[in-house]
């Protein structure tokens, strides 16, 4: 494949990492074949941002996928009965995995990534997995990534009959969130489309107070710059 | 866990192969939690074989969940624009993937049966994956199998935290289609329950031409049984 058509499928959730990690993608000079996957969150409000920024980098194609991971449970993000936890749950125990932990939710989305990659025929998947602010989170580890690029070299005929290799892109793992601010101001992210927070009230409005707020605010801090997006307190 | 609750996920398409497996799965003591995943198939026939399936076995749950690969397309299994073969395109060609591979399927496939294993605290996934007739799909292979074992066991909230390690069984891995027909009938299962035809006509009743079929019935043949099924011709 030339440089000129190297193209990727990249995760995008509509998130800050993902975000970034789309625009890391785009500085390499892939072309850009965004995927978000929509599994029963308690908000829609993280769609309608990653519409906003997958248009905003100018990807080719923008897929929204349904996966039913809501009838399973097990996590706050999918079970209503699971309480979000507010004002520091499990920030910096990197000991426990929180409640907001989704079941396989890497796993799903990584397979996904990889049956349409295969379709498209591009070998090249990016996803915007961090361990440094959530290292409870099994899915987001480098031997989770290196297991299951060599799960899709074994799973799928056009690794089989060589046509090409598959590779899981992690740019931003190892980074802090102000590296990962800093890196995509510097690429051109627009963050005020960006959505972080696992509570948002009925406007859209960020709680400040989950943990995904409270390390997105600290990693602006860090960064030295504001974020322009909107908090209820 | 004591052998009294021991419990499995088994993977349960309405085929001849699953539901072999899950009759393997309850003799062997597993109370079982069969997972249907919908996938865009041509045809609804096969969902209604494995909800009869499923209660001709005594599954404690069954769940059929909707998994969005039609959107990818790339499979005769998927994609309407590609024929389903007809008359032996792939039989006893094992260096040939057939059209009727669907990309990643097994992983996704999988990768749900995870999701519902952690979140119901279960430990094994049975899975009727076969390389004796269909070599030539990547995700029915072993090696492809170990690998997703092993992610599994680094993936989970449940593995890591040292809970329980997930295996991924595999009975019928080995087997001829006369052995696993063999096996099910001594364990009870009702083959006339299950669909195998990749392209029925509207009534249900299977073309007996495409490879799903001819295997099928060469399997029987093989057996020395009657398949009971209905046929076009």
């Amino acid at each position: 494949m030339t440089q000129e058509n190297k193209k990727a499928v990249v995760l995008l959730s509509g998130g800050l990492d993902s975000a970034t990690t789309l625009a890391i993608a785009r500085n390499e000079g892939f072309g850009l074949f965004a995927l978000t996957c929509l599994y029963g969150q308690r908000h829609q409000r993280e769609i309608e941002s990653a519409k906003k920024i997958g248009r905003s980098l100018g990807v080719l194609e923008h897929r929204l996928i349904n996966i039913d991971l809501a009838g399973f449970g097990g996590s706050a993000l999918t079970d209503s009965d699971i309480e979000v936890p507010k004002d520091g749950f499990d920030l910096g125990d990197s000991t426990r995995i929180p409640p907001t932990y989704v079941p396989a939710r890497n796993t799903i989305f990584l397979s996904f990534a990889l049956a349409w990659a295969e379709v498209l025929g591009v070998f090249d998947i990016f996803i915007g997995v961090n361990t440094t602010d959530y290292s409870g989170y099994p899915d987001c580890r480098a031997e989770f990534i290196t297991a299951f690029e060599k799960l899709a070299n074994l799973a799928t005929a056009a690794a089989v009959e060589g046509k090409g290799k598959y590779k899981i892109n992690t740019p931003i793992i190892d980074m802090t969130k102000a590296q990962i601010i800093l890196e995509g101001t510097k690429l051109g992210v627009d963050y005020s489309l960006t959505h972080s927070c696992y509570d948002p009230d009925q406007k859209g409005r960020s709680c400040g107070r989950c943990d995904s707020c409270r390390i997105r605010l600290k990693g602006f801090e860090q960064a030295g710059l504001k974020d322009s997006i909107e908090y209820v307190k």
